[in-house]
């Protein structure tokens, strides 16, 4: 298959990001965006060779159409694809979660071929500002295949991977969304919560005596809400699961603190350091280690 | 007053990082550490002109004995210094709660001169390993008055941290311990929480999906067991309070996520994020902006 002509639909720190890393390998790049103020951005930094906020005429002619916008919007340009695209493309997006954007690639007419994508590089400083060719280095890159995907498109979702850097890891939409409700929605959650406990305190002097343990623990309360929202509203059950769980592992610790003994609070402490150890010993834990990986892979990479 | 022969006992991150830095401005530095292993590699760097794992020989003589251990090691020292040193002399903590101490340097006899003290700039990496001449750089250090705190004592605390780099602010014990169970203890245990939780999952595909948002949120979690014990343990009324407001906003997310609509959750969403921005506008929040602070400075910073 012929990859020409690429369409990038929303320009944020993702769809910027790969517009950015993939101009060098792709024949006619066009980029399209609801904002004004995003497309001047993009036309300032020569983003693509098409910069335009008419999805009709973004997409048209394109061999593959990549959604880069919050999941809602995915699953709302999925269902204008028919009418704007009869003959049918390649389409792939870079939603949150999966599994409604799953059921929308499923419901796409057969002149489709569809893949699910989610690469694992989100950062909390959202939009094209921040956007750089290099976010996808080293990165895993998550595929989820549907009933519309056909060897051509997984092949075209490889070859894209491959030109930007990062790896590709197939889990089943469900797979995914449970998983990232645990390692990514439930963090959020953490964070958020942490911020606004201390926010609610009304304790301006608790400022003053922050250091780095604050700051990264209360880093991803600075995400993006359109992005959150979505991600929120289309893995429910999933995060609801992991509150759940949270909260049990929670109030545990809470009556350790209430009623144990020193040596059964540090046995609780020790484990908590060793799990951590064992996600560093991993390759993932480190400082600068942002995604590089390495050691004990054990998922379906293939 | 003169400053000539300095006892430091404790050489893990704190105190072997708080040698590093002070040895270039003290005549006579001594180092104290009841472990061989850390003793021979204070040796090897060179830390201190005597490196001694007996305390009463490391602290005769010292016209300042500098307290770096775990708190209720230090609560355990404060009692043995007036049979140690029935002469007297000054002594300050590193210590991470502020209130026990507080009372174990009230119960010192007249001899002493004594203030607590805290440096805000842990890492979740311990002992001397990881210790640098650097740390205290810039960062926040907290004084802590008690009714045996003398100007002589508090112009040599002033000394000392003036000579490491950081900067005092004074605060009463009890803000101290009210303000860092929000902004140290409770992320330690939100972070190691968050930590079991994804760990007691038993999924082991979720670490090949985790990225830098896990990584930073549950970082503290791999902070040191026997430091964090005995914070937990000198610090749990407010501790379980802060727990206590976090676990009621975490209810209140979690309902919200069950019965609310869109509109109302992104609302929540926002404020977490206008929340975070605000702490980072403080100057706090940025990467690479470890306690450099800044502006709005409203605590009794003298």
């Amino acid at each position: 298959m012929m990859l020409k002509r690429v369409a990038v639909v929303g320009l944020g720190l993702m769809g910027g990001s790969l517009a950015l890393a993939l101009r060098p390998s792709i024949d006619h790049l066009t980029a399209v965006d609801t904002n004004p103020e995003t497309r001047a951005r993009a036309r300032q930094v020569g983003l693509a060779d098409d910069i335009t906020g008419h999805l009709a005429q973004g997409i048209a002619g394109a061999d593959l159409v990549i959604l880069a916008t919050p999941v809602r919007t995915i699953l709302h340009l999925l269902r204008q694809l028919p009418v704007l695209r009869p003959d049918g493309c390649l389409v792939m997006d870079l939603g949150s979660t999966k599994e409604a954007i799953g059921r929308g690639l499923d419901e796409l007419p057969a002149s489709f071929q569809a893949i699910g994508g989610h690469p694992l590089c989100g950062r909390e400083t959202a939009g094209l500002a921040h956007a750089t060719a290099v976010l996808y280095q080293g990165q895993t890159f998550v595929l989820c295949r549907s009933s519309r995907t056909t060897p051509v498109v997984e092949a075209v979702a490889r070859q894209i991977i491959e030109w930007i850097g990062a790896r590709p890891l197939f889990l089943t939409a469900g797979q995914h969304d449970e998983l990232l409700a645990l390692t990514s929605h439930l963090p959020y959650l953490v964070a958020a919560v942490l911020m606004g406990t201390v926010a609610a305190a009304g304790q301006a002097d608790a400022w003053q005596v922050t250091a780095s343990g604050f700051r990264d623990t209360s880093r991803l309360a600075g995400s993006d809400p359109a992005m959150m929202l979505d991600i929120l509203l289309t893995n429910r059950p999933a995060i609801l699961k992991a509150l759940a769980h949270y909260q049990a592992e929670l109030t545990a610790v809470t009556h350790l603190l209430q009623t144990a003994g020193a040596e059964e609070l540090a046995t609780w402490l020790r484990e908590r350091q060793a799990e951590r150890r064992g996600y560093e010993g991993r390759g993932r834990g480190g400082e600068g280690e942002r995604g590089r990986g390495g050691g004990g892979k054990r998922g379906s990479e293939e």
